[in-house]
């Protein structure tokens, strides 16, 4: 198989979760509502899973709600700031930094006439412009219902300015969605300065098929799906245990493993010096790196090929023996640019990223082995 | 553990499904959206999934869309069918038979001002009133967007006259969405008159977290959930290899099971024979069987016992060694009425069903285990 240097698109499931999902399906297959025996030994899974995922971003058990996934938890969120009839025509303030799962509700939300949306203007070096957000906010006078703003952005691994984000947003009385799926288990989520939290399992070593949304207790949270009482009625549908199951078991693993990360980051920063050193013979087609290097999380490295379109440069890799992505893993198939290297950088090179991300399996012999496959595509 | 008889409200996951899962997850957990070599393994199990979907309800692959469950296919199947502006104030007619996934979204829509509801008048044997229906299209001059029915219902296990329902909805040009989360496996999906039709893999021996909607080309669904492009861009959020393909093994398994049935209605009809003679000598606290006998699904029996609240004979029961269950399961816990059994006998008995569900790994010896618990509690 590959080498695989795509872990934003999704992460090879631990062991140890496999082996709770496989003990839960096996002991404690019950229906989490059941009030019997069966029911309660998979609701006691349930709930240990909901404690685990609560103590890792400093919340309560009870304010979190487990979702399908990251997806459904940004929508959950921000629908539920316009539904109340005192929230419509208020303010949505957000960027084209964010995931599908953000804008494309956010343009619904203004197509359904429930928000007015605001974009915010986005640097080039992948970070919410603070001073235009800060504008917005003023003319907002008081309508903003919600900002909603990325902790690590998922195509350039750029970590947004969210101390600051958060102090301004409070400053004028407006509340936060985060979405952190990206940054779970590398950033501190108990430090970021959320209302509402998003997290999706399969992105930090859990399954997919789960996410959460927490959300502070008097938030508001009105259920997208209807049906029965599940998760207080916010989010019906079976709970499977084993799915909580193992997304405990990558909540916990994500509490103690951030020591791998400045492992990490050297992996990374060898892999993309040699990358861009790679064709410093032909200054016209030298990738350069997207998102202030600065400011990035230490597993991903976007590179802007000038000679290539990205998706081109993936497929050509993948025959190489190494798996990256163009743009969104979620979004991939499709040579549409990136909305993110879009509002970045303008539509000449929005098509020309390839982004490579590290994981906690990755080795240093994984990365020289990388760098020759793509010294023998992008030499040729 | 308890003897097991709710199987409506889930059943164990099959062993071959936990190993197709397990093999997923360990060797092909990447992202089915990745056009690389790890995306391509996971897009191959997800496709041959969507394929073993299709072929039990007699539908193509490409018209398969997974979901995350039962509830989410519902409310995708419904909603869409009042997204476009010409089915603004259409008529949506249903009953108070089906599952809260469905009558919560036909209230939601009302309350939106998306659609006019009719609700059927339900016969107290439990099944849709075909007269009533039938007068209530006529009224409709041609308004009716959709019809949405149950194949097998969730409490009673009656059978609904799908195909009578099926022949006056298309006479009047109106579509039907058929809830079958109940009936997969028990009865032939691919017989059902559906435009769309809805599944929840745990109903038959799959995992939870994952279902599908099956909608004939031209449906026209219309996306709940905002997000990325997976599913043609109608259910986004990252598709799971695992639970596909546990999806997968449990629906080649249902087409290949109904052998098993007519065993299963032995042993259902010995265990409800039992408890009607139980309290013979005592006609005022003696049960009675809910939905009509002989349209009942095999596996299913739900009796009114005058002398109990059914949470509080379902929490004895428990006591006693026996999981069954008391309303739907995703209601229990609550001691609301069951709204069908309202709708059917009206308030008086509303809460007094207990429902047991038989399953295929129930035996004879669990009948006659359950039958003794339930003649400790309900003649002490």
């Amino acid at each position: 198989m590959n080498i695989y240097l795509d872990w934003n698109a999704t992460t090879p499931p631990l062991t140890d979760v496999l082996n709770a999902m496989r003990d839960a399906a096996t002991r404690a297959w019950g229906n989490p509502s059941s009030i019997h025996a069966h029911g309660r030994a998979a609701r006691a899974i349930v709930e240990d899973a909901r404690g685990a995922v609560g103590a890792l971003c400093g919340a309560s058990a009870r304010d979190v709600f487990f979702t399908s996934g990251g997806t459904e938890a940004n929508n959950l969120a921000i629908r539920s700031a316009f539904r109340s009839s005192a929230s419509r025509g208020q303010w949505l303030v957000t960027s084209r930094l964010e995931h599908p799962s953000v804008t494309r509700v956010a343009e619904a939300l203004e197509t359904e006439g429930a928000a007015v949306v605001r974009w915010v203007h986005v640097r080039s070096d992948g970070t919410l412009d603070l001073e235009d957000f800060a504008r917005t906010l003023d003319e907002s006078k008081g309508r903003v219902a919600l900002v909603t703003a990325q902790a690590v952005n998922h195509e350039t691994g750029v970590v947004q300015p969210l101390d600051e984000i958060g102090k301004l947003a409070r400053s004028y009385g407006a509340r936060i969605h985060v979405d952190a799926v990206q940054a779970w288990g590398k950033i501190d989520p108990s430090a970021l300065p959320w209302d509402t939290v998003s997290l999706a399992a399969h992105k930090f070593r859990g399954p997919k098929g789960i996410g959460a949304l927490v959300a502070r207790p008097g938030f508001g949270l009105r259920p997208v799906l209807l049906g029965g009482t599940q998760e207080k009625g916010l989010r019906p549908g079976t709970v499977d245990s084993a799915l909580a199951a193992g997304l405990g078991v990558a909540a916990r693993h994500a509490r103690t493993s951030p020591a791998r990360w400045s492992e990490i980051a050297t992996l990374r920063d060898t892999f993309e010096s040699a990358l861009l050193t790679m064709l410093a013979h032909d200054p016209a087609r030298a990738p350069y790196v997207v998102g202030d290097p600065a400011r990035r999380a230490p597993h991903v490295s976007t590179l802007v090929w000038p000679g290539w379109i990205g998706v081109e440069l993936v497929a050509a890799l993948d025959l190489e023996g190494v798996s990256v992505s163009s743009g969104a893993a979620c979004s991939a198939g499709t040579v549409e640019p990136s909305p993110v290297l879009l509002a970045m950088l303008g539509s000449g090179d929005a098509v020309r990223g390839v982004r490579a991300s590290f994981g906690d399996e990755t080795t240093m012999d994984d990365v020289d082995r990388a760098v020759e496959a793509f010294r023998r595509v992008v030499t040729r």
